[in-house]
Parts: structure tokens; sequence; C-alpha cells
């Protein structure tokens, strides 16, 4: 059964997403008598929340005070990727106020990740980003129990089975945690500042060393049973295709993902078939997607091949989850997403024939707008929300 | 943004869904303060919806008195499939008071088959099953849009796209009418009185005529952004199968569905594979579904591949979408769910070997429970929801 949203939510989501405003408006705002909203206001100030902004200009009667979020609300996002750790403390707004960026592998394990990016936040500290922070949020690749904050099963991140994630965060930093999948907190990223903004149905699918789905349903992620809702990496779309990782055959993601790409691309190059990778290859000693998109936009014929037959792989997935889901838009981002509107119009004219024509009749087929950054802008959101729901 | 349920929805509810109840238990129930409870009791009975029903058994103290929905409540629901029409009149628990069942051709428009439908609802009144209807439901085998009530380009539904099959049934019966897609109600009367009773995420998946897929998700029917998630029949299966009637080739419904069953058969006749076949077809002219469910039970090897070979090619789908929507039940009814144990067993070889391990560690693939009758109880459900909250 549903349950309505607190008051203090609603209020704390909207001084996070709005800025600061006056009493009057967000009385108006949240439909609520304003003694009733006064009260809350001044609970959320006294637990530290919410800070008096000054004076609004008059409204004709008596002149209101501005509230905003107190500005020394901190906020941890941690997007931890296959080979990379993202680290960003944002004020209350979401704004990042410190940023790092470094490789890591994922398969190090729990101790040694979590204790870099302990590091990391500790180095912010120092650099006088926070004193203390209000709630750290962090997403993981691969399945996560939400509710427990652990990993499950994590078919990358050997080690990480049921570690706990979300205590030893919430320990370390004496505040609330909350741990998702990677793709989930994308997708919250995307409909809190990108492209899918207010949008309350919708896929947001990550092309990167793997592929994953995070799945909006009626304003809310969608993430399953057993949390692991939008591995739609291992949908088998070739009976025939090559063994995957997970040990079945013929994967979307064994067909056509960031390893599967740069492999793919190897052989191009030894083989000679694409004269732009060969040069590549020669030069650098490898190749990677990044090579295959910066020759397709040259014009190597063999390379546009490649990325119109991955965008045909996705097509077809993303065909049937539209018959299934009926979403109002899908998202693409993750590693892969750079290789732009040649992927996108394949990906784009598969789903456009493929799908019930009334599902596909208004359906936006989209790059992420957030890129790299959605993830921590995600994680972000959630850390807020995690904090938020403390004001109770 | 969430809201809750009103109370009078869920005392209508709970009288419909456990019976004669007292004032005392139900304030208990819906843990809500007696003084509260009585008065919205009152307000019930006044309107027609609650009726007093005698003295409890003492608790100790003061006896409570009993209450239960008014005997005189009546409801319609009606299932339209491609070549049935089943109209089912019942109480306001849900209990039939009157059935018919009758061939009809959906493809005969919707005037023809709602003056039908009308028809044998007065029938019903004359035989004494009701004097006013309370609210009408109806499921239709194409695409709805739940919010005005019509049909929306339902491919096997020739004039009836944008009908006012809701209005008309308003103004004909003088009461509240719902109307959805034929596979979403079978989903809801599955999930209020079959095998998914109390079940918040399953697919039920029936496999008839066509192939469609309900949706539960988070308690609730999940219809997607335009009234048409659960088309699966559509999905490609096999890039080099057969052409379908939507236009693409090697939908799963192409594959394996009723009709592509009865086309095999008859190949199979034909051609002397199947001896149980050629027996069938010369003593009856034509051989269909449930032939083959009779020959493969006696052992007949062609019949028990055709049906394992469909299973597999659902099995292939649902792997899929078990991976992306992660639900913890599968429900397999429509007419070809007489395909038994066979059809399951391989349904569940290939999604059990297919999905993620972690999404089917609990997962039962299981058959419907309420078979043909899965339709109207969910078209009686409806209408009552939707009569309940005229109450408010």
């Amino acid at each position: 059964m549903r349950t309505a949203e607190p008051l203090h939510l609603r209020l704390l989501r909207l001084l996070r997403d709005h800025g600061t405003i006056s009493r009057a408006e967000l009385a108006d705002r949240l439909e609520i008598p304003r003694p009733r909203l006064l009260g809350e206001i001044d609970r959320l100030v006294a637990l530290g929340y919410v800070a008096e902004a000054g004076m609004a200009a008059s409204r004709g009667g008596r002149r209101s005070t501005l509230v905003e979020l107190n500005p020394r609300l901190r906020f941890a996002a941690v997007d931890l990727g296959a080979s990379s750790v993202d680290v960003e403390v944002t004020n209350g707004r979401l704004e990042p106020v410190a940023a790092y960026t470094e490789s890591a592998d994922i398969r190090s394990g729990p101790k040694v990740i979590l204790q870099r990016v302990n590091e990391l936040l500790a180095k912010a500290k120092v650099d006088g980003a926070y004193e203390k922070l209000d709630a750290v949020g962090i997403g993981v690749p691969g399945p996560v129990s939400f509710r427990d904050g652990v990993p499950v099963s994590p078919p990358i991140m050997p080690g990480w089975d049921r570690f706990p994630v979300r205590e030893l965060l919430t320990r370390e930093h004496g505040c609330p945690a909350v741990v998702d999948n990677d793709v989930n907190i994308m997708a919250v990223g995307e409909r809190h500042g990108g492209v899918a903004h207010s949008v309350d149905d919708f896929l947001f699918v990550k092309i990167g060393t793997g592929i994953g789905c995070g799945i909006y349903l009626s304003g809310e992620v969608y993430r399953g049973t057993d949390g692991c809702a939008g591995d739609i990496g291992h949908i088998q779309v070739d009976s025939h295709g090559p063994m995957c990782t997970c040990g079945n055959v013929g994967c979307l993601e064994a067909l056509f993902s960031g390893a599967a790409l740069a492999k793919d691309a190897t052989l191009a190059a030894r083989n000679g078939t694409s004269p732009a990778l060969v040069d590549r290859l020669a030069a650098n000693g490898t190749v990677t997607a990044r090579d295959v998109a910066e020759a397709a936009s040259e014009g190597d014929v063999t390379c546009i091949r490649l990325i119109r037959d991955g965008g045909r792989r996705i097509g077809g997935v993303l065909a049937g989850l539209v018959s299934f889901a009926n979403p109002s838009m899908i998202v693409i981002g993750g590693g892969l997403a750079h290789l732009g509107h040649i992927l996108l119009a394949e990906i784009r004219s598969v789903v456009y024939r493929r799908s019930l024509p009334l599902a596909t009749g208004n359906l936006p087929v989209v790059l992420s707008e957030l890129g790299p950054r959605a993830g921590v802008t995600g994680a972000a959101v959630l850390a807020s929300d995690v904090a938020f729901e403390q004001a109770s």
C-alpha cells in the first residue's frame, strides 16, 4: 500500500532542487497551512538542516523571510567502476565542492578500494571541503541488496559478495550511507539533472565495460525482487555466439561492450581490414573502443560496420524491452556512448522498426546529458535522500 | 508522489476479501481509532455499500456488531477473447451469481459484441441475478488506454480503435465501468484469488491465440506509458523465422501460439510424421492445439517435440524478462497452458539456465490456478475497485 511522502522530505527536497525560497512561497508550493509549515521549518532549523537566508522582496503584505538548506550540509558521492573510482563532495544543493577521479581495479577487493575512497575523502576534508559529512552515497558495478546495503553475488567483483559496504562507511564517517548498483545511480543522476529530468518511466542503458539498465517506473527506481533488475547484459542474442564471462553463450555483452569491441577492433587491425586501426595498433600497441569511434568518424568502413553491428544487437534487446515495459524515454550512457550518432541511429532504427507502433509513437532514444558525471550525481541524490529521511 | 489509500477503500476491500467481520476487529485490522471507523461505517451504510449483519461473539466486554458488504451489491465482469465472450455477475464478495460463456468473433466489431454483452446482462437481470449493477469491468484482447477507457490501435480488433467502450457501458448500465487489457485482468484475477495471491512482483504470461504478459510491480498492475506494456508476443526470437500477422518476421507468437501450433500440427498430420495427429486429422478434418496436448500425453514424439520447441522459445524470451525485471514469480496461463508439464518443464529449464542466478534462486514458474476464470475474476476485482472509489 502506498504511503504519502512526509512533509520534511518534501520540504528538504524542494530546498535542494530549487535553492533559497521564501516561507510564503514554500507554503504555496507545498500546499500546506502556514502555521504547520512554520513549525516544521523551526524544527528543521534546530536540527541543522535548514538555515535563515534574509528577507524576501515584499509581496504586498508583511515581508516573508527566506530559507535555504544549511550551507554546511555535505554529502559524499562515490561511483565505483570496474577500473575507476570517482569521488565528489557536494553541498546540500548537490553542487560539487571537491572532486577526485582515479584508476582502480575493483577486483582489488572491498578493503583496498574502500580504504582508497576513505583516503580521498580524508584529503577532501584536509582541503577544507567539509567538516563533517551528512551522508554518503555509493554505486558499485554489480547487483546490490538495496535494503541490506551490500553487494550480492557480483560477477566482476571478487571478494565483495555480502561485504558490509554501508556499515563500514556509516562507521567510518558517522553518518548514514546508501549503496546501490552503478547503473541505478546513473539513472537517478540523469533524472535529477539530465535529459530525463522529471520523466517518470524511462530506461537508462549503460554501455561500457559491461551492459546494464537502470529502470525508472512511476517515478521510482525499480530494483526488482532481489535488487538485480536491469541486468540486460546477459540476455542471449545469438545462440551460436561467443562464450560470455558468465558461462553462457551469445550474451549481449559478449557481442557488444567495451571489451567485445576492443577484441573485434584488434582483430580488424591484425587482419588489415581496417587501415585506420592498423595505424593505431602500430602506434600504440593496442586498440580500444575509443580508437574505433575516432576511426569511424574519419569514415573507416570497418569501424562504422562494427558500431552498426553493435547498435543492431543493442537495438534488438531494447525493442523487446520497449514492448515489455512501454517506457516514455530511453537514455544511452556509459563509456561507449561516445560512439555517438552512428550507434544511436542504428539503435533507433531497430527499436522503431521492431517494437509495437503504439509504444514507439512518442519514444525518444537519446544520449545521456551528464556523461561520466551521471553516476556521482545520482549517488549524491541518494545520499541527500537518506540524510533527509533522518530529519523525521 | 505516493498518496495513502483512503479509509473507505481499505475498509470496503477488507469486507470484500474477508467477508463478515465485527466493528471491533475492523478497528484492529485497519489500525484506526474506533470513533473514526464507526463514523465511516455509518456513512457507508447510508450510501448502501455496507450492511449490519447481527452481533459478534463477545470478546469480554460489550458485544460488537458485525458488518458486511451490502448483499445487494452486484458487479458485472466481462472477458472478451478473440473468439469468446465470458460474462459473470458477482455479489460484493466477487462470488458469481450468474455466468455465461459463448463463442463470438471479436472482429464483428464493438457494436455487435457489446450489444451481445448487454443482452447477456439483460438475461441475467431477468433471471434474477441483480436489480441494478454497481460497476462493470471488462477486458479486451488488445492495448487499452486505461485512463480513457478505450482500446488503442488493437491489432486483432478491427473497428475498436478508440471506440468509447467505457462510456457506452456506463450509459447503458448507469454505473461506473472500467476497461483493461485481457492479460492485465487475468493477472489481477490470479493475484486476487489464484496462485499469485498476495505476490507483489510477478509476470502473468498468457499463451493463447496470441501471447501477452500482465505485469505486477510493487503490488500494482504496471501498464506502461501508453497502456501497452506486456506486449511480448511480438518480440523477435528468430530473424529468419516466419512472417507474423504484425508485418515483422520471427515474432514469438508467429513461432508459438495457438494459431502457430495448429499450423505446425496440421503440417505434421499431412506429412505423416505424427501418427496420432494423422488419425485426428482423418477423424475431424482439422487438428488443434488441444489435439497436440492429447497426442503428447499419449507419448507421440512429434507432438512432444512441438511443445518443447515452443517452450524453449517462450523460455528464451522470459529469461530475458527475468534478467530485466527480476520478478518473484512467473504464472503461465491462457488456452495453451493445458499443454501442461511438458511445456512448463521446458520453460523452466531455459529460464533457470539463461537468467542471472541471483534472479532465479527463488523464482517459481507455475501454472495459473484459475485457468479460464482468471479473466472474469480480475474484471470483477477492477469493477469492485471502481465502485468502491465512488464511495468517497
